[in-house]
């Protein structure tokens, strides 16, 4: 049962048949766990008549009441939306999202998650996923002007050169890295994360906001 | 001249005939800005014959001596590697790189950096990079087993309430969003980084550094 490590979640599905259509379509694809949060109806009829031959992963579907629940374990998080593109998140389509949830399925479980089929996935509810799959086929081109400028080049050496001041303030030595090696690895994470302008001032605000305490909690600087 | 707003850098060309068959290339693709750091030789005859016809974007070259100065400017950073995956770095195919290049230079210059023939961009130098692009063809498939898990989603629920415990201990409030907006962004752009288990590690002990030193400075700690 167990031939590919990708889950597959159902938030709040409306109708029962559509459940024994994802499992049906599932069983195609060698993917058998299925959970669903809060769905309106389960078990029914409906939903089995439309599993048809896919009993099996229906008869392993785990109910839950909320996302994390559903998502506990899971490593990359892909949520479908019917955006084109979006500020904040990064949208793939299908065709980048299958060897990426591939690739990630191969060291802890992947989710894909699907919302209701009126609303689709709340923003809070989007927020668990590392990528948004566009749902409306691979067809639509990926280079839509992006909805804020990136952080130019200087503004992110000026960012890292901040961070590495208040690493050196609040005396933060990683047990397992040189000092070195640690700017790099925070580096390369930030840079896979493709910061623009406004995410480059909060998180400055927000170095700047613990250097501001703790020199105003009585000399503790240097 | 301008029709395209992406960059392309070469890093230390070893061969002046290079420089002029990558300004021939970029004529081909409308492409007009490029940016030498310290190429070996330039001006050179040869590179001006293997220009054969786009002696514009020769004249139009700058030479700079170090990379950040030929990213000046820059948001969008791409990164050419001869390797398939990297444990740090997003890898993507050209295929994947040139919509991101299109969509990125809508509102702010793009960058192509290409390092020395022999040797590649040094890790250092790949460190500016939002991605590398795979330079061996776009025929290899992405779904390379990851290096390093991905940190689940337990770990990533217990980060972000690590972060937002701590931005309450300094008091960290953005001007311009509410307390909820704020860690929405925060939870948005680390989402996209798609951390793995040890760079959670790396934050989460930052995040207990800045806790301890705040608390051993004299009680300021609530």
């Amino acid at each position: 049962m167990e031939s590919c490590n990708v889950r597959i979640v159902l938030v709040a599905p409306s109708h029962p048949g559509n459940i024994g259509a994802a499992a049906r379509a599932m069983k195609n694809m060698a993917l058998s766990d299925l959970v669903l949060v809060n769905p309106r109806q389960f078990p029914h009829p409906e939903a089995s008549a439309r599993a048809s031959g896919a009993d099996d992963v229906l008869a392993a579907v785990r109910v839950v009441r909320s996302l994390p629940d559903a998502l506990a374990g899971c490593g990359y998080i892909a949520a479908t939306t019917s955006r084109d593109r979006d500020q904040y998140f990064r949208v793939i389509d299908v065709r980048e999202a299958a060897p990426r949830l591939v690739a990630a399925s191969s060291t802890s479980r992947a989710a894909v998650v699907f919302g209701p089929e009126r609303s689709g996935l709340s923003n809070e509810e989007l927020e668990s996923a590392h990528a948004l799959i566009r749902a409306r086929g691979a067809a639509v081109p990926t280079s839509a002007p992006l909805a804020a400028p990136l952080a130019s080049a200087e503004e992110m050496e000026r960012l890292y050169g901040h961070i590495a001041a208040v690493l050196e303030e609040i005396d933060f030595r990683d047990r397992t890295q040189s000092g070195t090696h640690l700017m790099g690895r925070i580096r390369r994470l930030l840079q896979r994360a493709e910061l623009d302008q406004n995410e480059v001032n909060i998180l400055r605000g927000i170095l700047t906001a613990v250097q501001n305490r703790r020199r105003t909690a009585g000399g503790a600087t240097r």
